[in-house]
């Protein structure tokens, strides 16, 4: 199979060391900056490049457009006017409407792999990036059958999860769960920033305030980028959550305990159902951990855990105040494991309490 | 000195260890729960426990109140009809506005150290909990000035930094940096239930919805008493946070690059301002590091780190869809020491990448 790159960044990359390795594919790369593509052969990502558009494409199977989200709907258009009929085109942009509406030519298919948001540069490419990763893919009736199974099939023998999806309830879901946090984080530093004046500090109060501003301010060209291609989608999300602020204030002022905590439970349980539901091996358990905050104790406790097979799925470590103490929060899988963890903990010496 | 505590849970105990160590003082203990005095006593939290207020409140030189919050201002009435004059009373709760409304004795300072909201119970109360922690005090015109100097002395002996606020402006600060985020936790929940249905797993998208949820649905009893104390400064502050949304959505429909990009830079900016400004070392530097998802492998990181002297501020684990690998964000204090820990983890062979 013979595999075109338009863009070899972290994605584009990434989608050819997984190729090469996993399809045996010929990998053909173009990026419109040279030291990037010198880089990408350089690294093996691809195994031949490109200088232009018609010399990537020629006697491709399979392309996918890599570019940054604002650059994907014009590749995509120049790409179906050069490519050939029996030839399947899709793209790695974080939102899938706009595209979708451009282009209802049955070669092409949007996709969107949920991986390698937090790096970006071909010098972080992985051939193991999917890796169990669901790839959204948002074919429409026009879509051709044969196409679609070809780029299925391959997405499959990176490791990738291919699942269908249409483009603009991909577009909903992506606005709820990814962009939405990012605004709610920007708009809590801002409303901070108003009460607290520019250059005041924060008080310690806590692992709230860091936990649910850690995205504020998230990288701009590629954010700016991402908000303004899901608009339309994500200011509906946007307005939705402060409609139902609009109900939270209303509750509170009516004083009403019983349905502040049935609120409050419906929370609990929701963010269970959604992180945890379908996982194997029971529900995510958290414990807080009182530790000094010095080096090594992380490590002394990650060790201890390790030893004992006790695998940390997700941590937070926020210190207090003077930095002389920190939380450390654990989250580990299933009510034994974590009793364990509980036990070995407390066998350390540290304060350890289930949260 | 002799101090009373009414309830010895966490912030009482922790009281109690801190005034018999620092302060040398006797320290006289009451709960509800006699099991909860039994055990403070074991512990050495104090060294004598009272089975009414009148016992508890006999010739103290400084009451504590450390209760929930629910049952703060009961308490605080029932103790200044019994204390003496030459008496100083305070108490723990994260709220102030209705205590300070019910007295206006000279005798009362109402007080909010920002400690310990992790655990409870007094099993996990230390001497050192307050170490350098901020202790809010609220004073009004009223207070006795004797009393409040009396006060402040013994606080900064636990190690605490007390700090005069005015009750209605403590509110508003806890409200947007503490209460604040928890409600928006709350609501982000409640919309990706909404839309992906109860029972649905959220897709694999990156930290950022596991972050910003992380507080969602935070122990009911202790949160609904919170929410309810504070609900007047809450209220105004979901409201704002609402108004602050429509303004996003607008700005987002009119898909004007250059305002989105500006509103995200100066997200940044006060993030930074807000959790790092006037911390000594320099300001905060995030890394991501893509890591096998394994037992161990957090072990190794933060032994090597601590191994060359590097502290970790703050650190989040996020595991991949198929747990197999995962991404890292570390943080770390200074310029210098994030360049160091780049190299040492790159050094490691994982991929590493400033954020």
């Amino acid at each position: 199979v013979k595999i075109a790159l338009l863009g070899v960044g972290l994605i584009g990359g990434s989608i050819g060391l997984a190729a090469r390795r996993s399809a045996g594919a010929s990998v053909c790369g173009y990026d419109p900056d040279p030291a990037v593509r010198a880089a990408a052969l350089a690294l093996g990502a691809i195994d031949r490049q490109a200088s232009d558009l018609p010399e990537a494409l020629d006697g491709a199977d399979v392309v996918f457009v890599a570019a940054p989200v604002r650059a994907i709907p014009e590749l995509v258009h120049s790409a179906l006017e050069l490519l050939a009929e029996d030839c399947v085109l899709s793209d790695v942009g974080s939102t899938k409407g706009a595209i979708a509406q451009a282009s209802s030519d049955e070669r092409f298919v949007g996709g969107h792999p949920l991986a390698g948001a937090e790096t970006a540069g071909v010098e972080h490419a992985r051939a193991d990036l999917f890796d169990g990763a669901r790839w959204y893919l948002t074919p429409t009736a026009g879509t051709s059958g044969v196409l679609y199974e070809r780029l299925h099939r391959l997405l499959v023998s990176f490791g990738a999860q291919p699942s269908a999806i249409e483009a603009q309830a991909h577009d909903r879901l992506m606005a709820c769960v990814s962009h939405l946090p990012h605004v709610l984080a920007n708009v809590l530093v801002a409303q901070a920033t108003g009460l607290l004046g520019a250059q005041a500090p924060l008080p310690a109060t806590g692992p709230s305030f860091r936990d649910a501003t850690r995205v504020a301010g998230a990288n701009t060209a590629i954010w700016t980028d991402i908000y303004l291609s899901n608009r339309a989608e994500l200011a509906a999300a946007v307005e939705q959550t402060a409609e139902r602020l609009h109900e939270v204030a209303t509750m509170l002022r009516a004083a009403d305990a019983d349905a502040v905590s049935a609120w409050n439970e419906r929370a609990r349980a929701g963010r269970e159902a959604l992180l945890d539901a379908g996982a194997a091996g029971g529900p995510v358990r958290e414990l807080r951990v009182s530790v000094p905050n010095r080096p090594g104790v992380i490590a002394q406790l990650a060790l201890a855990l390790a030893g004992a097979g006790v695998n940390i799925l997700d941590m937070a470590l926020s210190p207090s105040a003077d930095n002389r103490q920190g939380t450390v929060a654990l989250w580990v899988r299933g009510e034994q494991p974590a009793t364990r963890t509980q036990e070995l903990i407390a066998g350390l010496g540290f304060p350890v309490a289930r949260a």
